[in-house]
């Protein structure tokens, strides 16, 4: 095993074509014949559907079909929202699609939505989330569909230990899932601390924010076969939920991934269905591309939350209790259980004696939440090292020290009851005691301030497989069915070429679609290279193992006495009977050879976590006249187990502490009392921009993962989790004032200020 | 292993969108931006190129190039026929594309062809085969080639024990391959015998007559991988030959093979290194479509043959000695040497005391030669089967008892030293003489006979794999990278049904490009069943394993007490206990699982050779006034290993049948003495048609070649070698007239009418 591709950076495969503009996305893939499809989105948050007029539409040149929720040849019945891709008699958000216009032209279909009459009876609306927990709120749901054995989106990026059910409140029929997770007496524990703290935390709702759009194309085959091409993150979960949807045979639906222009969470399941029934129902080609206002509008974007934590700790700064809930608005559907993965985490990487989290899931006439890089992690982490920061500060004691003196290391008991895997928590922490940012936070001018915060994030699992090809011009191939997100097959490449014992350059990686590839998961959940990289690592070295053996047999001598170095096969330290694997590859696939071909597959089960590890520090300045924050310079430091590329690390480690100050200072998508979207456009929305964002110092740390590839885990969710709680801890430090609703917008900040 | 899926006869998966239409070959490719290439092609058989004036055919509007050898970016430099696609300084056959106009129409780029103008300086033509060997004769070729390192075509088919150099004559330099054959002492044996008989057999040039003519459309991915969408049998080994052509890394290489529309033998390379090349030059898709005339005219149809060959037996039937030669006119190009197949097959299945075979290979100012079901074999069998034929009425023998006993049987020492494999000939021949058409052959009308003959296919070798995957929803799909030819996917399902222990209906099989599947080869030589199929059988065994030791695991049972049956895995004998195989698929693919995917792969060399043997009996009533044959009957028992899907073996058999009757009766690709195609259509080229073919009876022998999936054989190429001997034993048993030559048209017969 040749490790030299370890460990060096390298650019992204795909960098080159997207920087040239010639990457072909979604929409852009040629369709004869194509049909193109918009959307007619509700007015009313909630509503009965009393007659859809689609008379005046149909007459418009070019429009060949307006859909209803009848018109879908949906057959499964549950409460899943892909089962109800339009509004069936009852309107739940502004903004839900409604009807669909299907036309030769876009300009048709757009023409054609204006024309489509929707007539309805208002009804009550439940938009704020506290007011719809309440007993006697009006229902998100007044007919609420019945639940389907599907499993939904339940658990598809981190999966939480069952809790009990939290029965001793009374609340509203919006409250959907309302769970315990619960040890030892907090109660006790608290009462007995020597400093408690408290505090109600509220985080917004956020897009994912991807630049492309949601899309997806959808066609028939000559053989009845259905395809969807679609920027999706995952193209055999898409087909599994497709084929179930519409009753197919899972065999007669195929996947076409596109590439991927930004998804961070969101891109499931949302414009196939509709694309999909489309063209089912009328057997042409239909493409649905939302527009900007459409996705913020209609899409699954994180939901908002309320944190209500409570946090105690002896003198000498030993964790005693944390106690509370956290409230997750579900909007609309009722898919996604958020709320189980952010109670989970609201403890917070530390070993408590007791803790006692409600988890609580709304329902709720806004669009229906979805999942966004770390979902429920960001708001979790907010609150909890907000009161972390606080109980420090109460105690006299330092930050780092009180987090180090607590953090979960390897065979803590985890709060799902199982013992903590090997996790770099600490080692994160201690990166940044020794950073010179923290040692000079006692010097800084009036009001600067340093926070800090950590967090972790469990990882997801899910089985994988591929397959590595060894071609006839000494070429490896990697294929494999996940779909390429943030770089993830440019790290197949490297770690393929370290397993098989190649240099990288002759390594390339290919997606296939579902028909002609192994099974991977989705693109998601901190778990492509930690699951699909393991299959990759497996399948190279079983490639180099047949390899060697063909070698044997043509060497005559044992496969343990051959080594693969510099593109020859040879007998240990032998350089003069080397064999080119070039020349054995070409023997090996000619005809009449005795050699099976020079491949391997490996499909694996990951059953033990890698949980990532990543620690903030945040330097802002706080203008005290109007509030407005500032961020000057940022570390993160992240347990990565193995950085097998360092350059691709880094941007994850860049974007996800970008983005965790878009949830800090910027981004919240505003719904006004009556459920309509007020930032339905960027300028709206308002994500940083590059000069929002500060200098961000990247601090790998690598505390190797038992099971992962050369000790590889995920590192895409971790970075963004605890930013807005860094930048919280640095607007106290800087101020003293405590802000406990993202983003914190000067105006917030400013009536914090003591 | 529940094998009902074996010996059922079933329809091919792919019959019923080829029925509707719908199924879409590669000209009804969309692709956006295409081009269109058309050819110039030689007039002249031979001569040198002057200058090629293309002024004129660029001023045509729409056309955006004329292409000449010197445009493409061909860096191989070998004298295989892929690298010079289009001549060089040298015309060497009439027909050979001298210039390739590219337009944006189709009519564009014929309008532009007509506009070109070659100018050439003639050179003498080889245009008759034997003239062509003589010394001093006119070259074919007044420069040739290096040779290249490359493989080319040599033993694509069907590969042969090398021989010694036979040097005994003085020949041209047309004569570019001469090998001999032999093994005891020939001439001492003919001495000895009791019976001799000789003969000088000729055969024509036989096009393979596929409906769809060749084909190949070639563009440019964004990130420069080229790729080529082509009816071509052989994806891998395409994709192999296009690389090195062009100097290109395979993975720079993608071949999407399209449904094939006829083939047998002669879809490889024609079109695909132009449409490559254009597209490479022009950085624009490019289409080549032949039509009819250019595929009669510049394709790769079966070569022409001489075969001079003396047999001899004694008294009581036991057969001593075969001598002669074969001799192949290889036409214009060097890459495939049919000469030594069909020489090695010129013995017959017989065990000789001696042989002494020589095989020529000789260039003629013709189209270059190619593979056509079987290549080398009917000629060679037209030989051999009318001497033994010859040599029992010498003898006063049953001409079936006569080969009967001389027939090889497994353990015989074969021709090419090693001793033969396990094969059914003798028990081909048994089902014959028992047939009722042979008792009733001494009792037919006047100008009516039956005639019998034999022939075997040694059957070709090459690496291949498969992969083979549990949907979520319970179904198996079987994936490889074979081209599907004559309903090998179909068997594919077969084998897996049976393999995996599922029915049938689950099975999906699928054929990926060359970028996503594991490898294959081509599909061709009587291989694809044998070598890929055993790939199927253990992918899906493996498959079948990981599912059970998934229930073991479930069940907490061990795997080998567990059965599958009727879509459960239960404890043997248990049903109570049973998983449905569709749950548990579903548990093993969701989030968060603790199994690898259940998938399997194997790649396989098989080492063992499986030959197949046919057997003909042939009625036909010749006038005798005009030498008209009509064949009234027809029966063929061909051991085939194991009928998997008897329907389509039966289909094999009848189709190789009605080709070998257009060899025996019909078919002839006719140059003129200089060098002009004189059958440039079907109208001319005169297939048989329905009305031609007589009733077939297919006899299904089942002798189990020990390595193939379920005992299952190639069972393509055999069917059409021995059909022309038959018949014409069934002339000479009709009318005592032997006919040496093929086609045995009317005044062939006619004049040899005793």
């Amino acid at each position: 095993m040749a490790t030299d591709s370890i460990g060096v950076s390298r650019p992204r495969t795909d960098s080159e074509p997207k920087v040239r503009g010639a990457t072909r996305y979604a929409a852009d893939l040629p369709v004869h014949g194509l049909l193109h499809a918009r959307l007619v989105l509700a007015a009313d948050a909630h509503a009965r559907i009393a007659r859809i007029d689609t008379e005046a539409a149909l007459a418009v040149p070019g429009v060949v079909a307006v859909l209803t929720a009848a018109d879908l040849p949906i057959v499964a019945t549950g409460a899943q929202r892909s089962a109800q891709p339009l509004a069936r008699e009852e309107i739940v958000f502004a903004g839900q699609p409604v009807a669909m216009v299907v036309a030769e032209t876009d300009a048709a279909a757009t023409d054609g939505v204006d024309e489509v009459i929707v007539e309805t009876e208002p009804l009550p609306a439940a938009v704020d989330l506290e007011a719809a927990m309440a007993p006697g709120a009006p229902l998100a749901r007044a007919t609420r569909p019945e639940e389907d054995a599907g499993e939904g989106m339940g658990g598809a990026h981190a999966s939480v230990a069952g809790g009990e059910e939290a029965v001793d409140e009374e609340l509203s029929e919006n409250v959907v899932s309302r769970q315990r997770l619960r040890h030892g007496d907090a109660a006790a524990a608290l009462a007995g601390s020597d400093a408690v703290v408290s505090a109600r935390f509220r985080t917004s709702w956020i897009h994912q924010g991807y630049l492309e759009p949601q899309i997806a194309t959808a066609w028939l085959e000559p053989d009845g076969e259905l395809v969807v091409s679609s920027s999706t993150q995952g193209a055999f979960m898409t087909r599994a939920d497709l084929a179930d949807l519409f009753g197919l045979p899972h065999d007669r639906v195929r996947i076409r991934p596109a590439p991927l222009g930004g998804a961070f969470g969101g891109k499931l399941m949302i414009p196939e269905p509709l694309a999909a029934a489309a063209t089912l129902r009328l057997r042409r080609p239909v493409r649905l591309a939302l527009t900007r206002i459409e996705d913020f509008a209609a899409s699954n974007p994180a939901p908002g939350q309320i944190v209500e934590l409570e946090a105690g700790a002896t003198r000498e700064g030993k964790l005693t209790a944390v106690r509370g809930r956290v409230v997750v608005d579900r909007g609309a559907f009722e898919d996604f259980a958020i709320e189980q993965i952010s109670a989970l985490l609201a403890a917070g990487p530390y070993n408590w004696a007791a803790h006692d989290l409600g988890a609580y899931g709304v329902l709720t006439n806004r669009v229906g939440g979805g999942a966004y890089r770390a979902p429920g992690a960001p708001p979790a982490a907010f609150a909890i090292e907000s009161l972390i920061d606080e109980l420090a500060e109460r105690l006299g004691l330092d930050p780092i020290e009180l987090r180090l003196a607590n953090v979960v290391r390897e065979g803590d008991p985890g709060l799902d009851g199982q013992p903590v895997p090997v996790i770099g928590a600490a080692e994160c922490l201690e990166r940044l005691r020794d950073h010179p940012l923290w040692a000079r936070r006692g010097e800084l001018p009036d009001g600067e301030g340093v926070g800090v915060a950590i967090a972790y994030w469990p990882g997801g699992l899910e089985p994988a497989a591929a397959t590595c090809r060894l071609d006839a011009d000494g070429g490896v191939t990697v294929i494999t069915g996940a779909v390429d997100m943030s770089g993830t097959e440019t790290v197949f490449a490297t770690i393929a070429a370290a397993s098989f014992g190649v240099p990288q350059e002759r390594v390339r990686v290919v997606a296939g679609d579902t028909s002609t590839t192994a099974f991977a998961g989705i693109s998601g959940g901190s778990k492509v290279t930690y699951t699909v990289g393991r299959a990759v690592e497996r399948a190279a070295a079983a490639a180099r193992e047949r390899l060697l053996s063909v070698a044997a047999e043509e060497l005559e001598i044992a496969p343990e006495d051959l080594e693969l170095v510099d593109g020859v096969v040879r007998p240990v330290g032998t350089p003069s009977r080397a064999l080119k694997v070039s020349e054995l590859a070409r023997k090996v696939l000619s005809f009449g050879s005795a050699y099976a071909p020079v491949e391997g597959y490996s499909g694996v089960a990951q059953t033990s976590r890698a949980p990532g590890a990543a620690a903030h520090l945040s330097r802002v300045r706080v203008d005290r006249e109007t509030g407005a924050v500032v961020p000057l310079e940022h570390v993160i430091a992240q347990d990565v187990g193995r950085a097998l590329n360092p350059a691709l690390v880094e941007g994850q480690l860049m974007g996800g502490t970008a983005q965790g100050l878009g949830w800090a200072l910027h981004e919240a998508l505003v719904h006004d009392e009556d459920g309509q979207l007020r930032t339905g456009s960027f300028v709206e929305y308002g994500p940083p921009s590059a000069s929002d964002v500060p200098p961000i110092q990247t601090e790998i740390v690598e505390v190797p993962a038992p099971d992962g590839p050369f000790g590889a885990k995920g590192v895409g969710e971790p970075p963004v989790i605890a930013v807005a709680a860094a930048v919280a801890n640095a607007i106290s430090a800087a101020t003293g004032a405590r802000v406990r609703e993202l983003p914190m917008t000067a105006e917030r900040v400013w009536r914090a200020l003591p």
